[in-house]
């Protein structure tokens, strides 16, 4: 069971939730994803740190707006601070989990979160129980994400809460995104770490949305130490399928896209091939701008996946926009070029599907388009 | 001495000029570089059988508005036809070099060009001699580029001719672009593969527009056989400044480009970390943005920097744009923002210089900001 409070400490000039707290009364196992970048923020630094120790963990804490990022040890002291204080509101020594989100290299406004703290105690935390308690703990997470994120998973046997941020900086090896699940299923350290690291890679690490890899990046599942026992193939199978829903929505809600690319490479010697030219296609700003234009420019898709390197050879390709045949064994077919764009036009997800015809292998990717607005949103960003 | 040609094949629906031949009278040795995208349009399929084999070239044949790349074998037969149609016009047995660029996966109007030589003869002709003449060559390949690249060089020993095109889909790797080199300083074959590779290296593929890599990319270096003997390290000198002041003029005219960044990273262990960081840099949507927003987001280029999993260490690293210090060894300096924005603003080209503090190693790139003119040329680049 998770107990949740969710504040307004203004730590951007705005009027919206911008801190999330997670309590777990009952002990957790957990398991955690970080960031790759060499660059990691104050959260991420100390978060690795418990991890690594495995210390036991009572809490999470979260904020929005402000990545506590390259601001010098002012940063890290604020997250101890914070630490500190939380044990005291729950009485507790453990220590717990730190994610912050937002601009990077602006001192943290520790005040504004230790004012929020300062009146806390456990009485003003509620029962995380409903898809509203989600919604809200979603939305605290929020920086330049349109709408909040989560799926909440409920069968026979156990639960699984999940909330997820991110909108603009994402990429292959999930550059910035912050999501955080919960389940009362049980299982060791081990086990959540297997499970947690095979659903991230079919999930966050096969969608992009700019190609930039954040300094803030995180996934930690929690689960009830003494919970419901669950057969583990099945959890992971439930598990990858709600972060995979939650990537989804991240590229939906990609910094200006219109549009998502569902990309699968298939006929593949093997899953690398595939995933690569995938990548590269999903990363390729000029593909990016055709699907923008709905313009079925399917030459800059087999470019990109030719400029791979592997070896690929256009003869044996075929190609696909949606139900559409635009490219055979190295010949143009007789397409209709209006109903592809219309097709392109209606459908919120551009379904391509390139045939290497040398194997019989297949990968998948999502990616956003690349519109006026990213450019808006990312020119402006700090002004 | 090159004797040149430039006509209107109307390739595309413009007015302009779109075919370019360039006829060598005497002997020439040469050295090319192509793309390496495993998909190639037909001119570089053509271009490298000729190479591999040294055959030898009286001529080269380029055009602008189609890339005669993914058509099919139409494609190839219609440069089989040039080809035959130019032997006859200069009769001659040796065959020559073939560059194309435009539009991919469309029919090559192979008419038009031959409508184009069907009456032309030597007299035809010009010599390549001054600016105007190199101008005039460089029009007639240009695609989306807004002004034409050439460059001339002359000292008391010898000459260099040289033209380029390109204005997006160039990243490192020389991703679309065309260059062709005359002079008549003399070189073997094995030399002029040196000094090519070399210059190109330092030149065409340290820049960045978009991070794409064309199907159709060239350069091209011809040396007149019986020429003038030079020194190959002044000449290695010459050639690569030539290249480089062209492939800044492509940054330059990066399609929707306002600024040109020149980034430096210094203080390396070695160049190739310090290359790599530079490329990222360079090619990061986010720094990108923020660029053309002359936004001084530090923190987006050090997490870029960051994101290359070199292991660098931020504690060590100092970052200047222009002559400011925004950041040194872990911490923010105390800058002026609106003096470093004023300086972004003011400034064509934005210097920024990355010090990572563990070594002596140095390397620089140049690489285009992101506009919505970007968005705009590519995604209605076909309509």
């Amino acid at each position: 069971m998770v107990k949740y409070f969710v504040g307004k400490a203004k730590i951007k000039n705005w009027d919206k939730e911008d801190v999330l707290i997670w309590y777990f009364p009952e002990k957790v196992n957990y398991s955690c994803v970080f960031t790759l970048n060499d660059v990691k923020a104050h959260p991420i630094i100390f978060s690795k740190e418990v991890y690594k120790n495995y210390k036991p963990v009572s809490f999470l804490f979260a904020n929005s707006g402000n990545a506590n990022c390259l601001n010098g040890k002012e940063g890290y002291k604020a997250i101890l601070n914070i630490e500190k204080k939380l044990k005291d509101i729950f009485k507790i020594k453990e220590t717990g989990l730190f994610a912050q989100t937002g601009v990077i290299g602006e001192d943290f406004p520790e005040k504004n979160v230790l004012e929020v703290l300062k009146n806390l105690s456990l009485k003003n935390f509620k029962d995380l129980k409903t898809k509203e308690d989600l919604k809200l703990c979603a939305r605290a997470i929020m920086t330049t994400d349109s709408f909040e994120k989560y799926e909440y998973y409920k069968d026979s046997e156990f639960e699984i809460y999940a909330i997820a941020k991110g909108a603009g900086m994402i990429a292959p090896n999930m550059a910035t995104m912050l999501c955080f699940v919960y389940t009362n299923a049980s299982f060791s350290k081990d086990e959540l770490d297997v499970v947690l690291s095979y659903a991230v890679e079919k999930s966050f690490n096969r969608i992009s949305v700019d190609g930039d890899m954040s300094t803030n990046d995180c996934v930690f599942l929690f689960s009830k130490e003494n919970g419901i026992k669950v057969d583990i193939s099945k959890f992971k199978k439930v598990l990858t399928n709600i972060l995979k829903s939650l990537a989804i929505k991240i590229v939906k809600d990609g910094e200006g896209a219109t549009k998502v690319m569902h990309i699968i490479v298939k006929g593949a010697k093997n899953r690398e091939r595939a995933l690569k030219i995938a990548k590269r296609i999903g990363n390729s700003l000029l593909v990016k701008t055709a699907i923008f234009g709905c313009d079925p420019n399917w030459g800059r898709i087999l470019a990109a996946a030719g400029s791979v390197k592997l070896g690929i050879n256009v003869n044996n390709c075929t190609l696909l926009i949606g139900p559409y045949l635009l490219f055979s064994k190295g010949e143009k077919t007789k397409y209709d070029e209006e109903k592809v764009r219309k097709y392109m036009e209606k459908n919120e997800i551009i379904d391509i599907v390139l045939d290497l015809g040398e194997g019989n292998s297949y990968e998948e990717f999502w990616a956003s388009d690349l519109s006026y607005d990213y450019i808006k949103i990312n020119a402006e960003y700090r002004t």
